[in-house]
């Protein structure tokens, strides 16, 4: 997951006073929902080749290294963006310098997309991992996800957050034990423990290019990520720039080496989709045994993605206030509590997250499909800005070349992508991406409109008093009442009482009481048409006092606690409903505790 | 189900320039739910006798008797309520006027309890009636009744409703298509078709008289809805309680003939339960065999059920509206839209029966065991009230005995009920119920505080004026600065701008600014310790200007959309929520619209 702005929040953040990241602590910051994508990312592959039975399986190895060929050169350009935006800087950033504010938000929504999946995706990929360690809670799966998804939630809501080094240890553990399976899966010569469940019914199919494709784009889902250390350069020690090209160097060495490490392991003992198990979980199985080692890397493999769902938490509530701070989301994404928590974005995120959840049933195999677009359409948006970048400085040559080439490439990725998984889910994100940007730039009209409005920038006129009437709605002869024409004739010698008769109303009891009353302020009685007070007060307040200041003095009793506020309102709330409309009209609300 | 005063609304209120009911379309219009309940009741002790095998199941009959004689003085106990109350009146009226305000919102909440059950379990049995004979649409069962309930809460929100008359052709065709279906399986001598589904599983047991009990506990969800008639008596033909007392003892008569006939059946055919096809399927199935007789009765059967969940939406919003008018519920609940449409009350309903029917998976066998309490509570309380009416009366004899052994019946079924049924389900019944009542009793109090607050009655002192301060929170230097001081200028001389300093914010530029303009108003910078300015806003207000009224001037821009309106008030709403609290406040809004 990209992370933008880090020197603002996320978990990758190195607290200030702290020295930077070195090499593999910025590995293990930055890139642990890279690695995470390991989880994933093989397994996805394997369920659309298995379409073809063993012959199709027998291709994982060949598939995988296309994709690798792909994360070398993303890799490669990645180098490039780490030279060339030493201060960081997501694809929206880039975007934004260099490509406009609709491509910046074209980028900025697909990163929104990545953060709300990657959430998504790496607690199903966790609860998998568990539920293939332990099958008895495989029919909880969906409510294990929920419980992690609230956690994490909850964690973040409350400002709890941990420093890179905290992720060194599971990132490490489940790095060598990635490892270890593979050294160990080569070194034997047959399987340890072969996973005898059913497997997953697919029809069957022949190779072609088709099916190859599809696999490649199922695949490149372990591709997720691999921008995150670009994007967070200055959190690195110096020397900046060689510390986060060598981190970036090696997380794409040891992604490279584990995807075709398990691909291989994959072919060598036949593995095919099982429903409950991953494929993660048998290749260990295979490997090490179902023994102590085995359980180790499935803790591993649990911690870690619960560790990578948790960094969007620190991403996409600093990318929606910086969204907020340029107007194109509402300014509370931009308010942060005491604690530095963005409350909006986390709960956005986890709303966002929850519903996936439950509509995938906590299925991860169906959410993978929808993860690789937005990625490659925030990879060629980079790619993209990275050769304008090159193009103004005047540098051409392989640098050029090789952004030009990234950005060929992943395009036709996102448009493979796109085209393979539509039916399976991708058309939510072709749906969702314009969506959202169209939403943002309502948004930021919307604020342009408000600030035009609100007149910023000039010296305004002198403040001047204008003749006021003050108009109060009376419901009946009471105390409240007489609070309510006080209030209004301090604000005025001008006050007019107004009262609404409700059809079926018998009137002359108010009208005798009024009598009796006798207040010095004039009394109009308008009729209702319907069952409403706001209209006929609205309307009456409208079509009278031309020329003045109209206000409008609304009293009522506040009961004392929040859950009794639904209690009496509902004819305050319908004028007020009615009469903000009104120009050049004050409301004022006249609120008196109840006892 | 009980029907509130049928006046006032409700599909079985006769359009009054119309003829009253009935004895007939007195049947039809009020004693569909009734009816209905034949599709759910005698399936609810097939499940439970199922647990003893075939043994089990032969005791079906012996248990309905049982249940018909109960139905008995049920129906004799309400010839009694109908010539005693001819004005109508639910449990409610009954024990509102003999039993006190606590035990009139037991009844109450019993009411609100058991509408939103029938709708579910209606909706439920309807959906089941229809996969029974379609049992492709099974895995789509919770969505059927989602789509039925939506498209029923649409009609009644927008007004739409049927007249008694209309309900006659639906109610004749089922009552005919069950005696049709009895006559023919008594004449059968060995079922037409056998239903070759797999039996629900059940753990077996042995007869014992908890199983009895269970069996009989459950069977009493057919006795729901006679009440509807003794309910409804002044909608009936003159002479009102000659016809509407027929029309109860044809109710019993029809209900009994068809609970008796339908168990000696399931009896003769040793039906036993088959998950996906109900029992009155099945029954259906064995006298006429699988062609057009069967679909008829089958559809007759989910148009019934329909009605019979339709039947709620007259009843429930009546009755929160009265409870409204009684200060018992948010007043929200008594406001009608131009087509006399309680929206609120129906919105409440769809939403209750909603969260009901996801819950149980559309699973009508598990909605059933939670309905029989609130009907037996709602029983006993209107035979408790008419013994104290008869007591108060001064008459005695075997009307109050009746009255009273009809209570003691209903009491026993009440506690019966909920014993065998609480690991089942009616612990929600037993936690809702008395939550219910307390929470009407909470809204009732708050609502007398805040009458006493108003201080209606008495006549008031004058209103008088008072040196008033207004002031002005101001963020900026704009044109929307000018017009609030503008109005601000006009509601009096002693003015005061507000400008709160947030952390991080430069505030030379914001004084520079100010000093351009000078307007004639003087200037408070307050610090905000966070992020926040209601609070130091509302400080500032309370700890100065002693003596004097306060006045808090707020402008803001309005969007032009409602949809927007979430974008630009999170200060407002900040200042609205802080000031709301403070004492002698007066909040005022200057909002303008943006272009």
């Amino acid at each position: 997951m990209p992370e933008i702005e880090p020197a603002t929040g996320g978990p990758e953040e190195p607290p200030s006073a702290h020295r930077g990241l070195t090499v593999s602590t910025g590995l293990a910051g930055l890139s642990l929902d890279a690695m995470a994508s390991v989880a994933y990312g093989p397994e996805a592959i394997v369920l659309v080749l298995a379409a073809a039975g063993s012959a199709g399986l027998g291709l994982t190895l060949p598939v995988t290294l296309a994709i690798v060929v792909l994360l070398a050169v993303l890799i490669a350009s990645y180098r490039q963006v780490i030279a060339a935006f030493p201060d960081g800087g997501g694809a929206y950033a880039v975007a934004k310098k260099h490509l406009g504010r609709r491509t910046s938000l074209v980028a900025a929504a697909s990163l929104i997309v990545d953060y709300v999946l990657n959430v998504a995706v790496s607690i199903a990929a966790g609860v998998a991992a568990l539920t293939s360690a332990f099958p008895a809670l495989l029919p909880y799966t969906m409510w294990i996800c929920l419980v992690v998804l609230v956690g994490i939630t909850a964690l973040n809501l409350a400002g709890i957050r941990e420093s890179a080094r905290a992720f060194m240890a599971p990132t490490v553990v489940f790095v060598a034990g990635i490892l270890v399976v593979i050294v160990a899966g080569l070194l034997r010569s047959a399987p340890e423990v072969v996973e005898t469940g059913a497997a997953v019914a697919t029809e069957s199919r022949t190779i072609g290019i088709l099916l190859l494709l599809k696999a490649f784009s199922s695949g490149c889902a372990a591709l997720t990520g691999v921008e995150a250390i670009a994007n967070a350069v200055p959190s690195f020690e110096r020397p900046k720039v060689r510390r986060a090209q060598r981190a970036e160097v090696a997380l794409g060495v040891l992604l490279g080496i584990m995807l075709i490490g398990l691909a291989t392991l994959i072919g060598k003992f036949s593995v095919h989709p099982i429903d409950g198990t991953t494929v993660l979980s048998q290749l260990t199985e295979a490997a090490l045994g179902h023994g102590i080692a085995y359980y180790v890397v499935q803790f591993a493999t649990v911690a870690l993605l619960a560790l990578a769902a948790n960094t969007s938490y620190g991403g996409l509530p600093t990318l929606t206030k910086i969204l907020a701070d340029d107007n194109c989301l509402p300014h509370r994404f931009a308010v942060a509590t005491p604690r530095q928590v963005y409350r909006y974005g986390v709960l956005a995120l986890g709303v966002c997250a929850a519903v996936l959840l439950v509509a995938s049933g906590g299925n991860m195999n169906a959410l993978v499909p929808l993860f690789a677009i937005g990625v490659f359409v925030g990879f060629t948006i980079a790619q993209v800005g990275m050769v304008r970048h090159w193009l103004l400085a005047g540098v051409g040559g392989w640098r050029l070349a090789l952004n030009g080439f990234g950005a060929v490439l992943t395009f036709g990725a996102a448009v493979v992508t796109t085209a393979m998984k539509f039916t399976a889910g991708a058309w939510l994100i072709v749906l969702v991406l314009p969506l959202l940007v169209l939403a943002m730039e309502r948004v930021r009209r919307t604020y342009g409109r408000i600030d035009t409005r609100r007149g910023i920038g000039c010296v305004p006129a002198q403040p001047q008093a204008t003749g006021t009437v003050i108009v109060v709605p009376v419901s009946e002869v009471s105390e409240l009442s007489r609070e309510a024409l006080s209030a209004a004739l301090s604000l005025g010698h001008d006050v007019v009482a107004v009262h609404v008769c409700l059809p079926g109303e018998n009137t002359t009891l108010f009208t005798k009481a009024w009598a009796a009353w006798h207040p010095e302020v004039p009394l109009e009685m308008i009729d209702a048409g319907d069952c409403t007070v706001g209209g006929p007060v609205a309307r009456f307040v409208r079509d009278n006092f031309d020329g003045r200041r109209k206000v409008v003095l609304i009293a009522e009793v506040d009961p004392p606690t929040g859950w009794d506020r639904v209690l009496p309102s509902h004819r305050s709330d319908e004028l007020e409903r009615q009469l903000r409309r009104l120009p050049d009209t004050v409301v004022c609300h006249l609120r008196v505790q109840a006892a």
